[in-house]
């Protein structure tokens, strides 16, 4: 099966039971797909413009992917197959906060990066597909799936869409789950929409969650790298929008270490358990 | 002097002196050679799916523009000339709101269509365009250029992009002007950034502005015109994330005429004149 084909499966199977265990091996088998394509494509390294990080782009013909940080995506075959394998299993949960991190990064990267270099999708394909693997995990976490959209009161059949709404009952934490491969693409309706959920069932109700990969940003002519950062405009957001309880990366950039509520992605279990 | 420059040099003088004479002799000379160059090209006749408005699209080889609304963009050659000359002398505030609409209508549709042909610039050089010739007529009629960020108080030395802030001083009324070819694209931006503003300065102290083209969306395969309305959306914007005081439409839906605060746009200078 082609990966633009498992593409479609994975939608399917995302809208039927997105914490479901088709979903999850339609991922696994994806990023083995990805992961073996990308091996025949030649590794190009990049002028890292970023404290501690250094990065390497797929190249194939005239055609070079986004940029990848080197430390976190597996490039070993025989340790990707345990980590998928952890993933696979449910074992990931119990591992540790950078086996998490790494293992997440590379089920996203592998299949981002392919789809640069081999097009299986429009420009949308590689956010979808991010968003399917986040919403997975959660929804496979918390044990149940999620809806997008909120009753809007006082109007008659009416719904609202957003992103995934997870509703767990009472004693539990209810969930907005916000996901993007970065937040330069219209992370404002992150905490506007956050701020209309609050307004509506009050604040507190739905635990704003903002998931994001990277801030990565690859400059395709001098082949440099950098990461773009504006930490005055999420106090902003935070201060006078509304207030998200966590904003996870899978790639953290340093300069958001010490903004209330950011965290790296490797405690996302224990914190969803805690939940 | 070609399109591609003279765009340039809107962006300069806007930037210089945004309600000047010099902004204004630009986006007329600019409407002069787009309407000039689209009248060599073919009107095509679309279907339209929308209830009272009928559309025709300029098509130059296999290349076609957007939708554009028979009514309200003048075609004729003299008529233009006089409108454009009511624009340069000013004299259009006097005019009737249709007249005030169909000028405006053709100031921003002539230079989109051309665009949509003849590529002067990329996919945000109509929507820059408009947001000039928007900022302009309210710089002109308040006299009063704009700025595009606000300071946040206690950050040192920072400031929040905006879109147009006018200051207007004791006594007359602030404005906080986003401008939009459609809502379609990242519109929430505009209530989030209210938001934000009404939080920093209090409900009230900046009156919200929100300038819209129209909603039209053309089917490039079967030559369908759609309007794409969201009224639910906008209500619930409205009500949870912070009261917008207009919303003018060039091109108003009918579904969005009876929602709070939207106006046709043939209002605005009596609407500003009495600010």
């Amino acid at each position: 099966m082609h990966l633009a084909d498992e593409y479609r499966a994975l939608k399917d199977a995302g809208r039927r039971d997105l914490g479901g265990v088709a979903v999850r091996n339609l991922l696994v088998l994806m990023t083995e797909q990805s992961h073996l394509f990308l091996r025949s494509a030649e590794t190009k390294p990049l002028k890292s413009r970023v404290l501690d990080k250094s990065y390497v782009a797929f190249a194939l013909g005239n055609k070079i992917s986004r940029a990848v940080n080197a430390a976190l995506f597996i490039s070993d075959p025989a340790e990707l197959a345990a980590s998928l394998t952890a993933f696979a299993d449910g074992s990931l949960a119990r591992a540790n906060p950078i086996g998490i991190q790494r293992t997440l990064y590379t089920l996203t990267m592998s299949f981002c990066a392919a789809n640069d270099l081999w097009k299986v999708g429009d420009k949308k394909t590689p956010a979808t597909y991010f968003e399917f693997l986040i919403g997975h995990l959660f929804a496979e976490r918390l044990g149940v799936n999620p809806r997008k959209w909120i009753p809007v009161p006082g109007e008659a059949r009416s719904s609202l869409p957003t992103d995934y709404i997870f509703e767990l009952g009472p004693r539990r934490a209810n969930f907005h789950l916000p996901v993007k491969l970065s937040t330069r693409e219209r992370v404002i309706q992150a905490w506007a929409h956050q701020r209309v959920i609050d307004g509506i069932y009050g604040v507190k109700t739905y635990r704003g969650c903002l998931v994001v990969l990277a801030e990565t940003k690859l400059d395709q002519k001098t082949l440099e790298v950098v990461e773009i950062c504006l930490p005055l405009q999420w106090r902003v957001y935070q201060k006078y929008i509304a207030e998200l309880w966590r904003i996870y990366y899978i790639d953290p950039p340093a300069r958001y270490a010490d903004l209330a509520g950011v965290k790296p992605i490797g405690v996302l279990y224990d914190e969803l358990d805690a939940s």
